[in-house]
């Protein structure tokens, strides 16, 4: 029996079932913050499921945890597979989720199917994909890959001030596993994450696996605007400096700057805080979060020197300041792996496309270790971030199905 | 004696520091917000300071705390004076809490200089002025003045859900005090009420003591845009819902229209809510409100009219709406509380001018049950709901001054 015939639709639709009662919401969907303790119960129950099949588990000094299904040759770099099991604050259950259950099933079916490999083959859920609790995202894959330093990330603290070295020691201890020693990090083969495409493309063309090319490049920002905290009653509006009404100007103008003809730059503010946020009080304080992403670096460049000259020219009387807190290039994934996932789609029967990711994934970081790819499935109306957000269990089981096929030539190879 | 010359300075110096205490602030101003732990802490201190003097103390259904000082004819009406010891969440030390103690200094005065008086004259504390956790704000005197509902003020809930009611009894069950049985109200002869400026003109004029004619009109709104949560990298803009990219056009569109040549309307935007809060989901949802306030009720309601448009225009693809949640028309004060006032700075030989109020204070609404004036004194630059509000000694008793005399003179009429 080949790997794809033992995927098991039923088997991966049941374990999301289960995944979505941690941090699950009434409208569906879940909140599952990284380093919370819906983190931790979700941790605990993918160490349970492991320990049942006899695969090894262990964690990072970043909390990535990591699922080992050994290999003939177990000194041999590992194939890896896997993604994120954090949400957003109102986010869906497939969401970084399934990259994580479709890798486990992967290791399920070579098991069910007596596959030998001569690498070992992991799955893992890395740290802190999304970024909505502690910036910046995608933090466990970039740690691992020698992006972001382990020392500068433990030190981030969340919106309410909790460290996240704090919460994660939390995390780990309520979810324990065997630590590896050392910097994380160690010698991969190759990559390939599973992930709904978090798009609309898929679905509008009917295809079932979307073959990724590459990620769009991302940068975020912070703004910050210092007014003076004034009576709403009796301070004229000459002797104001208010803070949001100097954001207002801002963020109309960088809406306007950022509308571009083709509608491929995406440019969000997503998280905006305004103090002391008393209804007849001044705001004498804003800060507001900048997303904005596009395949070219260098339409990123030339935006944010824009966005730069918006808080220079229309902060006045306000002091204003744009900090960039991440910057990711685009990234383009190994032709081999690209190919490979294509020709695995083709055999197995499935309607396929080449696209770009328009989201950032860990599979970002992790191509500058090893030769990596990605395959998408569909969603629903390409909702995501989202209770909404909606995927079929035959979509679920074909892209695991592509995936582990992917993944046993590569650990044989 | 006179009552004004046994006004003490640093007796009531001393008050507003021992006050300042609570909810005491690092950079010296306060929060004391209403029906909070410090507001119970105030009112212990108040009642305490009223026994040590003899003075009675009562509240009411609404929690206003009362203090009478008796007067030869005990079912009189009383003349009432006070203000409110609630805070804005980064407040001053003086707004409110100096009309509050400077009637209270006034009872002591006219102890102290054993005058007798015709009625009662009672300081008062009213519940909740600030409504910035609470709205709407004025409450408590406008309970008392049957301007707002009793019922309908019990079941308003902070922004966190907890419910008037329930804040309001935690309250007076740590600051416990006869209750007045009945609904709030009762006959009042005249009402007075000290209180800093809030605003820079007695300072910019050079005169101690502002004459108080009347009270501009005040507007509160809650503006509500709602979207659709989508991913920040994915979603393009002609797909998206963006609650806040809506609400940025409303809210620069809304500072365009008041925007008024002679600067007399205010308009402030002072709490914003963007939700869910993630920097890469496109928001969901946002709130905000409204202060808007000019002396003449013509003008408020044609610039109703405009912000009504304005969300009606350019809210779209967000359904969103306005909604007025208060609506206090302009006041003007009694005229023979105003001479009074006018008569008594000058019989004291304190420079003085005629001015209306900026800001709404509780004297708005007790001016619908008796003749009312207030009394204002200088502060630092203006600032108010600041920490930075500032007031010196001398002014502060001044006005106290000011206050014994007129309070003396209506309580023999």
């Amino acid at each position: 029996m080949s790997g794809a015939k033992a995927v098991r639709e039923d088997r991966l639709w049941q374990r999301h079932v289960d995944m979505a009662r941690l941090g699950g919401l009434p409208g569906g969907g879940v909140n599952r913050q990284a380093l919370s303790a819906e983190d931790a119960a979700s941790r605990n129950l993918l160490a349970s499921w492991a320990a049942a099949r006899g695969f090894a588990i262990f964690t990072d000094a970043i909390g990535n945890l990591f699922v080992r299904r050994e290999g003939s040759d177990p000194a041999a770099p590992p194939v890896m597979s896997g993604s994120h099991m954090d949400s957003q604050p109102t986010g869906g259950r497939y969401d970084g989720m399934y990259g994580v259950l479709a890798a486990f099933e992967a290791l399920e079916a070579l098991e069910d199917a007596g596959v030998a490999t001569r690498r070992p083959v992991i799955a893992v859920a890395w740290t802190n994909e999304e970024g909505s609790r502690f910036q910046p995202g995608a933090m466990g894959s970039a740690v691992f890959a020698g992006q972001y330093r382990l020392e500068d990330m433990l030190q981030q603290r969340d919106w309410e001030g909790v460290v996240l070295k704090d919460a994660l020691a939390a995390t780990l201890k309520a979810a324990p596993a065997p630590l590896r020693d050392g910097p994380p990090g160690f010698p991969v083969g190759a990559y390939v994450e599973a992930h709904i495409e978090q798009g609309p493309r898929l679905e509008n063309e009917a295809r079932t696996i979307g073959v990724v090319t590459g990620i769009q490049g991302s940068r975020r920002y912070i703004v910050t605007i210092t007014g003076e905290e004034a009576h709403a009653g009796t301070t004229p509006r000459a002797a104001r400096k208010d803070a949001y009404a100097a954001a207002t100007r801002i963020a109309a103008a960088m809406y306007a700057a950022t509308t571009d003809a083709d509608d491929m730059l995406r440019f969000t503010i997503g998280r905006v805080e305004v103090l002391p946020g008393s209804p007849n009080t001044v705001p004498g304080k804003v800060t507001f979060t900048i997303d904005m992403r596009h395949p070219e670096d260098a339409v990123l460049e030339a935006h944010e020197g824009q966005l730069a000259g918006i808080v220079g020219r229309l902060a006045a009387p306000c002091p204003a300041g744009i900090e960039r807190v991440t910057n990711v290039a685009p990234t383009v994934f190994a032709r081999e792996v690209v190919d490979l996932v294509r020709a695995k789609a083709a055999a197995l029967g499935l309607s396929h496309m080449d696209m770009p990711s328009g989201a950032g994934h860990d599979a970002m970081h992790v191509a500058h270790l090893c030769p990596t790819g990605m395959i998408f499935v569909p969603c629903e109306r390409g909702i995501s971030h989202n209770e909404a957000e909606n995927a079929t269990p035959a979509d679920l089981a074909a892209g695991a199905r592509v995936l582990v096929e992917v993944l046993e030539d590569l650990a044989n190879r």
